[in-house]
């Protein structure tokens, strides 16, 4: 399989200069604010937006390098699979977000529930709908017990180089 | 912005060969089996998975072509920004998929609600974790009233070249 190439539609930016002691899930990050910059020519592919509550983020990693197929994340003691786990360190090191939508002003969208890095490039910005997306229901194996305390957790060094 | 290169991980293997005729959304997918077959150098991050009803899969849409940032989606008859649609004809061609996840052999998973057509190269993979990513009442603008009759939408050819 061949290697593919992505080119940034624009730039995430958050209050989060360094990894240590950012939220580690937009569940825990509910008053953090940001703002993502669209490149201009993409503009045009930014109406209708406005009315969704939520849009699904991918980005880069852009601070990550290498990966581990075994990992402790931080809400366990025990080593996981990496694909079992939302660590950063992945192969592609593509990030994945909901966040909230505030408001847009031309090519800037305002945005909150950021537990993003300040400065990745965005790749792709979907739109949140709940029939396509929503599973509240849906069991989720080691975290099943663990997701519950997530907005008390903040990140360390671990998933960063 | 830089252009960052991607390696495929995987592939996705489902019934559908063809667009014509697909849903077009894992909700209207409900009965569709597939399976991914993962290179066996990520066996290791496989592990811990098998918990998890549902896993994201994030992969290159690779029968598209170019993009068009104003489109007419399936569940409507008027213009949309891209952004604010889930058409795969998109700047960089990701899909992203929330399916439900049926049993793992070594590196192969066996999977079902798969909405996605036969061949695509998987990027990454990520466990669906309810408290991250579920907002079943989440506002879905100009999708709000339309989410409902998904299931009944097949594709035709409008986003495929």
């Amino acid at each position: 399989m061949e290697t593919c190439c992505v080119t940034p539609i624009g730039i995430i930016h958050s209050p989060f200069s360094e990894p240590t002691g950012m939220p580690v899930q937009p569940s825990g990050a509910s008053d953090i604010v940001g703002y993502i910059d669209i490149l201009p020519q993409y503009l045009e592919g930014l109406s209708d937006i406005t009315g969704f509550e939520r849009i699904i983020l991918l980005y880069f990693f852009h601070r990550c390098d290498g990966f581990s197929l075994q990992v402790t994340p931080y809400f366990d003691t025990t080593k996981r699979g990496l694909f079992a786990t939302r660590a950063p360190r992945r192969p592609n090191w593509i990030g994945f977000s909901v966040i909230r939508l505030i408001d847009v002003k031309e090519t800037r969208l305002f945005i909150r529930d950021v537990d993003i890095l300040d400065g990745p490039p965005l790749l792709d910005m979907k739109p949140y709908v709940p029939k396509f997306d929503a599973y509240p229901d849906s069991k989720a194996g080691w975290l099943e017990d663990k997701q519950q305390n997530v907005p008390e957790i903040s990140a360390d060094e671990r998933f960063h180089s």
